[in-house]
């Protein structure tokens, strides 16, 4: 299927859409996500316009797992996470609502049922404040 | 934590212990999930020892995203599946159950319930039979 450049991650990457971000290179862009399966979920992002892992090329995918690892390291820190689940979903049957390519780091904890969908929007006040411990976390790993 | 080296995947990768194996390169392993979530269930290791991924060398985690890229490619084609979910767990609060840090490949349908622990081991056979179809589909991909 082609790639669809309106949707809401290329917005986000045109700087159409605000989001509340924690990192970006010249590969990737790390933000909060606005409906979190738990506190400090962060999703990683290629710019590389690609709707699946399947889409995306090499290079593109070597600097996605670079930066997923950076920042799920710090979200880890951040959060104190004991557990992280990264997670990647291709294709409506698995969940994708997004069609463009990313990856879920979220913070887990014994107990907790696993959710991928998303459910409600979270305050924006709390987010940040999530971002800024990520930021913080990133500066010093 | 230390890595241990009698985890069931040190072990396979020491030919220890059998697996049912679909690619194999200087840097990682891929095989089918004795315990699998859905059809097709494929696990990628590195052969770097790391726990999670927090462990993994940056050059051991590229060589890791991209067999799971190429994997994937051939578990979707081979189980004609609409979806697919990457997941990678790290810590035992995240579900994590073998301390070697690994991709799952889980074709997904919709309305399937998504479960990521292990259930109940799969007949030999049967999995030897997905092999066969994921390794044709990666010869020809």
């Amino acid at each position: 299927m082609a790639y669809d450049p309106q949707n809401i991650f290329a917005r986000i990457l045109r700087g159409e859409i605000p989001c509340i971000p924690v990192h970006e290179d010249a590969h990737t862009l790390a933000f909060m996500d606005i409906m979190p399966q738990a506190d400090g979920h962060t999703l990683v992002i290629p710019r590389e316009p690609a709707e699946t892992i399947f889409d995306l090329s090499p290079e593109a995918a070597h600097a996605l797992i670079a930066s997923t690892q950076k920042v799920a390291r710090a979200v880890r820190a951040a959060l104190e996470a004991p557990g992280i689940l990264l997670a990647q979903v291709n294709g409506a049957a698995a969940g994708q609502t997004v069609p463009h390519v990313h990856f879920h780091i979220i913070p887990r904890r014994g107990g907790e049922p696993l959710g991928l969908h998303a459910a409600k929007m979270e305050d924006a006040e709390k987010l940040k404040s999530f971002a800024a411990r990520i930021i913080a976390c990133l500066d010093s790993n």
